[in-house]
């Protein structure tokens, strides 16, 4: 061993020592992204070290100097800690346990009903298409599709939203008319954020319909079934900001971006939500090469927002009306937002020239709605804190599929997954009651386990929710009253020697406040016990 | 060109001609695997013909001879077929439609309830679960494992079931008892055979006993949930066969199977459903290479089957019951059977010596429901037609994630697309109701399409389910009812010049009967209709 190399090795020592300790860290505050990381360079740094190692020791394996010993624990320490760290699920993605849960079938019932108050049915597709289905339809973002791997066979895809499979089933089964909506997980190999509700696998929930109809009127329903569901969720008040694609089109082309220009500087536009406008214009000039005078003649009509007034203005601004693309957008939001006054959602809207959506198949009318509270800053400005729900019309979709039979789309999609985190949030988990269990039976002393299982047998058939300990003689009554205070079941039936001597069970209320009130406990033969369990259950 | 290749040409060209006749044939009655099949030789065929062309044609791009011209044909129309066939799902995976998702949610629905009457609660996990956390769980089938491609990162696969993940679930967060149900998708790259409703995405629905609780107590009540949702399906009626892997071990034991010969001998017992004894001794002696004489200890002691007494039988075979094993499982089944009889579920359990079960992570009690009705016949002899519902105790699963800690499990798992074939071949799908559409707001003359608007916004309001025709002038009245029939939406609102005038509306039950009764269109004002409304509906 050279001198060099004692030192160096005594550096990793160090670093490897550093590391160890970091990990410690991680694996108590259960930070498993920079555990996996750590891990990741705990490896490295061994193998650097084993490569350090004279010839001799590296090459033996039982060695049983003091180096080969002190590898060999290095290389198994490393693995050890490894094995402990397969034990997660994949980057960006995570379970959900059982309070989650019932918070979420809350959150997608309601989804459900809206959706299904306006007449939608709902289509099941497979979670991965061929591959060939997804490409071309998502720009830059096409990166982030999981492929699966070659097994021989079709090559596949996960699906990367509900929007591109929607357009097959249709082109497919060439159905020109659909009102559907589709809660199902997608999947995106995005940076993960899981704080704020982004992940690698998510679900959407989606509300389109296809068909080809009069000027405004589905858009206007998609936009008021946006409405009623951010209403209903309990996510404090909200702004539906909504602009039209051809808008854009046409005030690109009026303010000089050149024609092969105009997606990217949409592109550019569509991060105003997260960036500032001087970095916006940065981006524009010198990444895209636009000339600054185009860039701030872009920058006076993305300040423009408002209501049915800001068609007005755009139509008395010549140049904009002027273009074929401006007008006819122009003329949609006339139509639109008289449609949105009628169904009382005008209030929640905003007219607002700085949305511009980042999908390429959107043609026409596209909104995003964001909540008003605890807006984020960035740079002193205030910026957005990410939508909550999004959507848009997309008439050429379904055609790339049909080849020549186009069928006119417009869709919403409600980002569950930050309504969920918001939601989550406000609730103490503690209150959450996961389980339905109404009913809990109890034995006393020798446990009477048979005939607990006779009574759940018997509330069964009759559809009561009941439980009981799977002891034949659980320790006490204490613990078996425990598991009722914390599964939150509202009634307990008793049974011990005496009762089942006399057939008949107690019922006991388990009232959190504890009042001995005298109706607390009642006894019930054996043959009335389920018409009395169902009686109390209706008063509760 | 030479005078082979003119022959061969020729011969090609008499192929093609016949794979493409065979092509629309395939289309026309939506053969799509052997269309995909078709297109691949098309295409092969047609690479051929273009080798066998003579260079100077080949080269043309845009050559104008005859040759030339008829390759671009032939190169766009293969083009074109396999364009018009990658609409479609990947093999093995369909869409569900609006009538399929209306029968699968009242089927979900059912068993939810029972799963929550039995106190259950749900978790979810990903989708796709880390590569080394499947592996080693399922012996051969592990490679019907979808693999996810390594696009940078970890390795990751699809679920194969729902048990290995909740395994890795209990073990990663330290849960040591929890009953949970779970409804997802699993994948198998299987070979699909749809109409049976084997497919390689489909879902499984399974209610799981995590805990460390007495002799056969959870595994009673996983047999009772089992019955109540087959009972609750419509199906009619059937059969839970229940065995002990400890008593086919000992079984075996006693035969004389080898030790390092059990598993795929009773790998080959497992088959008895879907073969006949005959050959599956074939199988064993043949393939396996076990000895006649004992093949036939085994046949004598798969063909018992029976109830409660068949533990005295067992018990009385001095061979078996000396056997460890075959003792402790006879012992469990005794218990098991009597819980059973508490249950009421008794008469549909057949004890029975020949079910295996193929998965290697059961421990104990096994158990496999078929339905009584068609049973199939090969060669003569009568065989299972498959299982709707199966489950088992697997002991040692969540050990193997969790190291030291060994917590016990039972489970069942409902073969819902088999269900589903099932309740769907019963069903005239024009009598399913696939959307919940309760009002249909007609316009006459004009259309009245803000009024028919602002109508249905004040039922959307009182959260009456309403729709309306996207036009702002329908062809003529009929076509509006006409929607209400094929939707069977119960109740029109009806607003002509007339009712508008007056602030009155018209509703109009749709009754199929046709009965002129006097009742059947009440004209009520603007300001009470969703109070009328409410009140027909609830009527309805």
């Amino acid at each position: 061993m050279t001198a060099d190399n004692s030192a160096a090795l005594a550096e990793l020592e160090e670093l490897i020592a550093a590391c160890r300790l970091q990990n410690k860290e991680h694996k108590k505050t259960g930070n498993k992204e920079a555990l996996a990381l750590g891990l990741e360079q705990l490896k490295e740094l061994s193998k650097k070290k084993t490569e350090l190692l004279p010839p001799k020791i590296k090459g033996e394996a039982g060695a049983k100097g003091d180096q080969g010993k002190m590898k060999k624990t290095e290389a198994e320490k490393v693995e050890d800690e490894a094995k402990a760290f397969t034990l997660k699920t994949p980057k960006g993605t995570k379970d959900y346990d059982e309070k989650d849960m019932a918070v979420r079938e809350q959150i997608f019932s309601k989804i459900t009903s809206i959706f299904k108050r306006h007449g939608a049915i709902t289509i099941d597709t497979p979670v991965f298409e061929l591959k060939e289905i997804l490409s071309g339809k998502y720009g830059e973002d096409s990166k982030l599709i999981y492929d699966l791997e070659d097994q021989g066979g079709e090559k596949c895809s996960l699906r990367y939203d509900l929007t591109v499979p929607f357009a097959r089933y249709l082109a497919e089964n060439g159905v020109s008319n659909m009102k559907r909506y589709h809660i199902a997980k997608v999947y995106r190999r995005d940076q993960p954020a899981m704080n704020r509700g982004r992940m690698r696998e998510f679900y959407q929930c989606d509300f389109d319909i296809a068909g080809t109809y009069d000027q405004m009127v589905p858009d206007a329903e998609a936009v008021r079934v946006m409405s009623e569901i951010l209403t209903s969720l309990d996510i404090g008040s909200f702004t539906i900001k909504i602009n039209h694609r051809r808008i854009l089109d046409g005030m690109f082309e009026v303010c000089g971006v050149p024609a092969d220009k105009i997606r990217t500087i949409s592109s550019a536009v569509d991060k105003l939500d997260k960036m500032t406008w001087a970095d916006v214009k940065k981006e524009m000039v010198e990444e895209k090469g636009l000339s600054p005078e185009v860039a701030d003649r872009i920058g006076e009509y993305v300040k423009l927002k408002g209501s049915r007034e800001l068609c007005d203005k755009l139509d008395a601004d010549a140049k904009l009306s002027g273009n074929a693309n401006a007008k006819a957008g122009i003329d949609d939001m006339r139509v639109l937002l008289r449609y949105l006054e009628i169904f009382n959602v005008l209030p929640r809207v905003s007219f607002d020239l700085s949305l511009a959506r980042g999908l390429d198949y959107y043609t026409g009318v596209i909104y995003e709605a964001v909540v008003n509270s605890s807006p984020s800053v960035l740079n002193g400005e205030p910026v957005g804190v990410g939508s909550v729900a999004a959507g848009g019309r997309y008439d050429d979709l379904v055609g790339m599929f049909s080849g020549n039979k186009k069928i006119p789309c417009v869709g919403i999609s409600i980002g569950v997954e930050r309504v969920f985190t918001i939601i989550s949030g406000q609730r103490d988990r503690s209150t959450i009651k996961s389980n339905a269990t109404e009913v809990y039976v109890i034995g006393l002393g020798e446990g009477f386990l048979q005939e607990r299982m006779q009574i759940c047998a018997q509330l069964w058939d009759a559809g009561v929710k009941a439980e009981y300990m799977f002891k034949k003689k659980p320790r006490n009554l204490q613990v078996q009253f425990e598991v009722c205070d914390k599964e939150q079941i509202p009634l307990a039936i008793i049974v011990g020697k005496q009762e089942v001597d006399n057939g008949v069970v107690k019922i006991r209320k388990m009232v959190k406040d504890n009042v001995d009130s005298v109706d607390k406990e009642v006894t019930v033969e054996r043959s009335s016990l389920v018409e009395s369990v169902q009686k109390l259950l209706k008063a509760i």
